[in-house]
C-alpha cells in the first residue's frame, strides 16, 4: 500500500506538473511577445544601448542581412552601438508570433522588420525584411534572445 | 512519516526526472544533428522531393533569402520542386550546433550553406548563407523543421 500510495502520490504529482506546463506554454508565449515588444521599443527609440542589448543572452549570435555574424555581448555590444551611431539609422520590428518548447525553457518569435540605413549613394534608405529569433529562459525566468536572424524579401 | 515519505519518493521522481531530461537534451542535440545531416545529404543530391519535404513540420515556414515567405507543407512541396527543376540548382549545407530545451521538445540548429542558381545574366551562381532552423518533435518522438531562415553575408 505504501508502494502504491507513493506512485499514486508520483503520478499526481507528474500530471499537476504536466497541467502547469500546459498552461505555462500558453501564457509563456503572449509573456515572450510581450517582452519582444518591450526590446522592439527600446530599439525603435534608440537611446538606451544597455537597456537594447540586455535582452540578448551573453553567448546570443546575431545573424544580420549583409553583415557578418556577430558573437557573444561585447560584440552584439559594439555591434548596436555602431549601429546606434550611424547617421539616419533606425530599426523597428514587430513580431506576429510566439512559440515554446512544452516546457517553456525555449521559444522563437517571427515578425517582419524595417530598417532605415545609409545607401550606397549616401542617401538613407528604408530595407523591408523578416526576422526570427529563439529565445531562452535564463535561471529566474526572463527570457533573452540566443540566435537573432533577418533577411529581405523579392 | 507517511507525508515525508511520499514527499521523498515524489522529490526523488523529479530528480530522476530531471536528469533524464538532462541526458535527454544532451543526446537530443546530436540526434537532432544527425537529422539535420540526413536532410542535408537528401537535398544536396536533390532526387528524391518527398524525403526532401517530409523534415518539414506541416505548418512550416520557410523565409528564403530574397524570396517571399513559404507557408504550410504544400506550398514548401511546391517551392521545392520549383528549385530542383530550375537548371543548375544545387544546395548544400551544413549545422555547426544544435541546442535543445531543458525538455527536448524544441531545438534549433545553425549553420552555413550554399546554393546554386541561375544568376542575373544566366550563368549560374553560388550564393553562400547562413542558415537558423527551429525544430520540435511531433508525437512519436521524430524532429520536425517548424521554421527555417537564412541570409547572405557581407
Amino acid at each position: 500500500m505504501r508502494i502504491f500510495r507513493a506512485v499514486a502520490v508520483f503520478s499526481l504529482g507528474v500530471f499537476v506538473l504536466g497541467c502547469a506546463t500546459a498552461r505555462h506554454a500558453d501564457r509563456g508565449s503572449e509573456a515572450l511577445l510581450e517582452v519582444d515588444r518591450a526590446w522592439a521599443a527600446a530599439a525603435s527609440e534608440g537611446k538606451d544601448l544597455e537597456r537594447i542589448v540586455s535582452f540578448w543572452s551573453d553567448d546570443a549570435t546575431v545573424v544580420p542581412a549583409g553583415a557578418p555574424v556577430v558573437q557573444g555581448k561585447p560584440a552584439i555590444r559594439a555591434f548596436v552601438q555602431q549601429s546606434l551611431s550611424t547617421p539616419g539609422f533606425h530599426i523597428s520590428w514587430r513580431s506576429d508570433r510566439a512559440s515554446l518548447s512544452a516546457d517553456g525553457t525555449m521559444g522563437f518569435t517571427t515578425g517582419t522588420n524595417a530598417m532605415t540605413v545609409p545607401g550606397p549613394d549616401g542617401k538613407v534608405m528604408t530595407i523591408a525584411g523578416r526576422g526570427v529569433a529563439v529565445w531562452r529562459r535564463i535561471p529566474g525566468g526572463e527570457w533573452r534572445c540566443v540566435i537573432d536572424i533577418w533577411n529581405s524579401g523579392p
